[in-house]
């Protein structure tokens, strides 16, 4: 089984040495994208996808992401930064240059509710969420086995409101270990605090369990049942210290009726949670996202 | 234009005029379906259609739509009422018996964003909305030519905060002495007062422009861009003294990203709104829904 | 992780100890639903839902679905049987009365793309999916490792069209031996032969990649590709001896762009496909299903 | 209603009076965005959207849409276009400038059924579908009264395969003397003539009822209940003379089930088609699809 998921990422990875992405946020002005684009055309860089958007074209933010391909990359990775910077520079940009072939790596936090689990490493055998796993961290011991069975270190950390602080100490200090580039809050039940947030900042990714921003807080499905809604709902979105209030990434919805009790919300909730959730990771994974002050601009 | 859809009408009426309906509301306990088929086979009525509800098996409340084919019926409708009641009385059941040929009368009542009253127009011209529509109401003068464009007739009244109970009072006649059964508020920008609510109780449908209980109120377009939710939606549901907190009828939602500004939201919302609104009044229309607390039953 | 589903089955097995379930075909005529709701009355049974269709109230085809729960169960199921019996004879039904705490045993076929397998055991072990799951059968070796972690046997037996013949014999000789009630194929890539088909008639749900009857055979997302669809899709289908043609069970899509190469396709399609055939196995396991000619009721 | 209409388009036009866009296809080679961005910048026009596709990095097609806000436009479009034109010949560009405020004109094609003729005059009314319709050509005269209240010429030409030819003439001399840009199939049940495709050549939109490949041809919803499908569908096409089979620009779906007869599919049907149809054409109004081969780039 992690035989084969090897091998699909060998061959990922030797598919894409040359591949490369930059995101960039700066204040709109005219010459961007020619900048950009010359700076690639000089490195003999072939552009494959290219998005932009600006929030208003007279004076507004301007976010872009570009993929490109260039000839020989491992070996002018140091150069392409080094000579970015100039432009960056000069347009007051923050900007992210990312090699396709180094996989991000991510840690999943779990709790008893399993499916999201169980989806995200489902994609992940199949080969189409592409990244290192290298790490699970549950506060129940119900998913070890499970996790365990992939060749994936399972950590069981007790937390609650009493201990978060000590427990957090720990997880911190896994994260840091496991060399951990994003976090992926699989229905994980525990509140974290400023000092975990800001340690991962706009890398903790969570789903929540409505149609945000209905229902925030606890039991939203029971509250969608007591409203009687016709459709329900899942939200992933970037943890801040507002509880479901962070940036929302991406939501879907699933149609029930009045037949569906608060058990059969719950079931169907399931479904639009784990698909949710792994979109939205495979965005981030995938370089896809720009935080913008509580929004995300989703190439 | 007209003359088409009157023979549409009299085409469907001709087809429905041996069919019927019958909608109940009981405490649950066993044999109502019994009961309710044994009568309808007395009657030589062949079953077309029946969906039944149960809160809880044990001792809950039973909810059912039965649509039959009476052989004779246009001369057996009081007889089949009267017989009716006696099962009516021993279950304790509220019911209502439906006869499809008899058309029912909607009102509708706009504003000055005319698209869910096309669109309900254009589905009655399509004869996909099969009922007759003799009277508009407007606080604005805007939908004027249009409707009159359909034969129907437009009725200005103006209408706000300072003068609602005269208004109101106007537009009560003008149902009353058109014979009204029941009232579409197609984007009508107004709030209708316990008075009027309670003449056509659970006959008023509103269409309410976001995904509720996300944005009750004022402006949730603007508050959803605000939010940078990823979906928007519309909601219609039966118009209680409480806004936007009545029984929910449909919703349903549109993709949108970070590009559309405001503008594109209201835009896009346009599309769902009178999709929302134009199946919520076809199923009302079609006796398809039973209001059960704050919660619809829709078969 | 195997204790876990054995828990979470003997609890829904307790719980439905007293739940019935029985489907009709027969002629229509008038008086069917009185005299089964009058049966179950009879019984002390109360009706929990119930769903009915006709082809043509006059004269055509009845289908019926109903479930109940009818106290002390358990000790009645022969009674029942007898005395329903004669019900059937006398209006002529094709019926089957379940018991729904008696699960169905179903046996999954694979070959080498696993997608279709890991969404059934994850709902499987969600308890999402309420059936036993006793054995996979497979033409390749691939899925052998992940189904044993689930403790649940795996037989590999080449198949091809040489010894289609002797690999069927041994696979039927497996499904009687493990006592199966119904053979889901999850993405198999092998023709089954009418000797195999016949044995298990309308119990043997295949998933089509594609959105049929668009690309039936071979390679639908290359020749969907080539045609410049916009939606890709997925059916599930009852196998019948014309390659998918069999009655269809469900369908869904996916939306598409110019950008997606037939990997895309794939990708995506995956997705879809899991979906689709989850849910028609759930229904089949459900009961929900009559074949009627080539098509499906699904109530 | 129609001075409404006059007030909004001038609006539209005011607002985008320094609005224009670019269309390119050309064959893949490093530099193209670098020279088109260059360009924009040396005559001051800021990119406001920007989206590219290439069928392969290494040696395919390029596709390229640029919409940009450049002062003053008004008077520099001669200049504008001379100066591109030096850069398209550099790459041998096949490319198209557009200026966003001179509105597309549209005729549209009717028969019989009106309800995408509706959809398109309902979505012109409201103001989001911002373009001329000078004129609607008819076989029939079921749609003249209709037409006619929007104060839109209706000409009824009777057209059958016996008459075509000269039915064509004069539709074409008709479009000619309207200034017509592109045509709208909107159920519009004649065959047109490899003549008349040629003059149009991928300006001519088509709605097939139908989700295509499947059911190409005549009848597709009796064949679609033939086949006991469980989603219906509908597929927007650019007409070339293989009847059904023109490059998609858009497709959707529809979810029924064994309840619904022909006549239900087609009542169902009328809804996807009326949406699929007014996006393809809104597309096809923004500049945004390019045709490749037998597809389209819909950026």
């Amino acid at each position: 089984m992690i035989n084969n998921i090897v091998k699909k990422q060998e061959k990922y990875k030797e598919n894409t040495k040359n591949r490369g992405r930059i995101l960039i946020t700066c204040e709109d002005r005219p010459g961007i994208v020619a900048a950009v684009s010359e700076f690639l055309t000089d490195h003999e860089a072939n552009i494959i996808d290219s998005s932009q958007y600006s929030t208003n074209p007279e004076g507004g933010k301007f976010f872009m992401r570009i993929e490109f391909e260039c000839p020989g990359l491992q070996d002018r990775k140091a150069q392409l930064e080094r000579d970015f910077k100039a432009i960056a520079t000069n347009f007051q940009m923050e900007w992210k240059l990312f090699f396709v072939s180094e996989l991000k790596r991510a840690a999943i936090f779990v709790s008893k509710e399993l499916h999201c689990l169980r989806e995200l490493l489902l994609e992940w055998e199949n080969g189409d969420l592409v990244a290192e796993i290298p790490l699970v961290i549950s506060n129940h011991s119900d998913a070890k086995e499970y996790v365990e069975s992939f060749g994936i270190p399972f950590v069981h950390i007790p937390a609650s409101k009493e201990n978060r602080a000590q427990a957090e100490q720990q997880q911190l200090q896994l994260l840091d270990e496991y060399n951990i580039d994003f976090v992926v809050l699989a229905r994980y039940m525990q509140i974290l605090t400023p000092n975990f947030v800001s340690s991962f900042n706009q890398n903790i990714i969570n789903i929540h369990h409505s149609f945000l921003p209905a229902f925030v807080g606890a039991k939203p499905y029971d509250r969608a049942f007591e409203r009687g809604v016709k459709l329900i709902g899942a939200t992933s979105h970037y943890v801040t210290n507002d509880l479901d209030e962070g940036p929302i990434i991406e939501q879907d919805i699933k149609r029930v009726n009045h037949r569906d009790q608060v058990e059969d919300l719950k079931k169907n909730g399931r479904i639009v949670e784990r698909s949710v959730l792994v979109r939205a990771v495979k965005w981030h994974n995938e370089d896809r996202i720009i935080v913008h002050g509580n929004k995300t601009v989703v190439f």
